[in-house]
């Protein structure tokens, strides 16, 4: 009898790269974790990754055999199979990730985004299986987006489309916001675990409303504490709440219009405060859709557990570039 | 030896119903058109369509062989056939066209929407020949949007993808203009010949500034005046098209952030402007666009020439679906 085949989903974060062996059923045969910033250089980090895996892979190398490597990372470009500027990874400039990677194995290797990779995993293992056209937005300490069209991940003429995240809440000049990706006002400075910190920051300077979270620094404050704030009836920790469901709704509408996707997914740490986020963020997305498309998109929570999200997702660039 | 095989390209506007017979390299052999309003039902206005393209084809019948019809019309539904609430057009609900069109003829028939249209028509015979991701703006009475990606229309999971004229310009309540569509601040309230006059007005309304257009009623004037007076240098006309050229870049931003196109085309009046609309709008584009796409997308006009760009476009969707 053949062995079992996997695939590796490997997830490159700013600390930490976790990787796991993923069948087709999305089972995690087995995980492994190494520190991204342990490395001086791309070189290092790629050939103490794939030495890890390897070694993760010992105890079940009997029985499955690796068929490929789905890889999501900050700014992967999936056309060049390329990291590129990645603001949080410890290497600078473009990273030819792939080709690196290839000097390790002959197999598959599929490399995106973070967000893409988690709309392909939703596509393979989640809510969106028997989709065609959907999105994912994952709220993070960022926003970022996958949109799946016609069965196919959007990648764009250059390889980074999807980036919602870096839409503007309004006109030039409209919003004081600073992004760090230099641009005034993006979505998620509004929309993220960042955006809703910073929101509730906000209503503490304009508004006299008592708030538990008038305690709490810039640095200290975190989602899940205005999340647990609203669920204590916190007055500001649930305007926030809304207000961020607010900017999320109103965006919305023009992914519907864009795209008119039969669903949106919303995974991350925000997707967590459920109806705090969604029952605003639906509202408002019915309020600025066009009539034909309302009442037909579904918002939902994704499908893929938050914690094996990356690596599920990673895992699927493989399962779907097979089956395609 | 076999008759030149060409297609109708037929384009339905709320007077009038153009159409042509255009071979695969674009050539309009014939023209004919018939009034859309002098028709009572669907069912007598695609019976009395259909009789006069076999008339108008009667001359060069010995010659030509029509493989396909190819069907722009304002809320046309690619994925379904049907038109469906038009706002402009005689006949109310939903109409099932392709349904109507298929009792008289057994050869394909595509219906979608103008701007869809117009994209295909773009990568069949125009500056999008050799493109797989790119938009065609077609800005009339209207905006209207036809997203390509992967070589491919996007038509969504309803047959109503690419709205851009009907996504927002700023948050709820930041706009008053309300639009036909029922919503308020929808981009094609600023962006379009009628939104460049009501820019006008309200600019006329705002400033002291002297202008020649001051002696316009709202009626009277058109985008075409407005276009003369900037030529003359009226401050005022010229200050309009900088404000919508600005509006529209913005929103090119976002259309990048979601699609990353190699080009946007733009088409129709407000087009004709050329630098006047050109220039803010790849200024304003460019300022808001994340750093990863700057200075990578084309903003182009259009290839089809305006007279001929509706019957090419509604002609090409035979040509691409027989091609893919």
């Amino acid at each position: 009898m053949g062995k079992k085949q996997v695939v590796a989903g490997i997830d490159i974060g700013g600390t930490n790269t976790i990787f796991g062996f993923v069948d087709r059923e999305g089972n995690i045969l087995a995980e492994g974790r190494i520190k991204t910033s342990h490395f001086g250089t791309p070189e290092d980090f790629v050939s103490g990754l794939y030495r890890n895996i390897i070694t993760s892979l010992k105890p079940v190398t009997a029985d499955v055999e690796i068929i490929g490597f789905g890889i999501g990372a900050p700014m992967g470009n999936i056309n060049k199979g390329t990291i590129e500027h990645p603001a949080n990874l410890p290497w600078k400039g473009i990273i030819p990730f792939v080709d690196l990677f290839r000097k390790h194995t002959d197999r598959r290797i599929i490399l995106t985004n973070d967000a893409n990779a988690a709309a392909v995993g939703e596509m393979v293992y989640g809510g969106a299986r028997c989709m065609k056209n959907f999105v994912v937005i994952t709220l993070g300490t960022g926003l970022g987006s996958g949109f799946v069209i016609d069965g196919r991940l959007v990648s764009g003429s250059d390889g980074f489309a999807g980036e919602l995240g870096h839409t503007a809440v309004g006109p030039p000049g409209s919003s004081n916001r600073e992004c760090g990706c230099g641009k005034k006002g993006c979505l998620e400075t509004y929309v993220s675990a960042t955006g809703i910190k910073r929101t509730v920051m906000q209503m503490l300077a304009d508004s006299i409303i008592p708030s538990e979270l008038r305690k709490y620094s810039f640095d200290k404050l975190q989602s899940k504490i205005i999340h647990d704030a609203a669920r204590s009836g916190d007055e500001i920790a649930l305007k926030a709440f809304d207000y961020t469901g607010m900017m999320l709704g109103f965006k919305l509408a023009d992914v519907v219009a864009y795209t008119s996707p039969e669903a949106i997914f919303l995974l991350g740490g925000l997707a967590l405060a459920k109806e705090l986020i969604f029952v605003p963020a639906k509202d408002h997305m019915e309020q600025n859709l066009l009539n034909i498309y309302k009442g037909k998109v579904k918002l939902r929570e994704s499908e893929l557990s938050s914690r094996n999200a990356a690596v599920l997702g990673a895992g699927s660039l493989i399962w779907s570039d097979i089956e395609n």
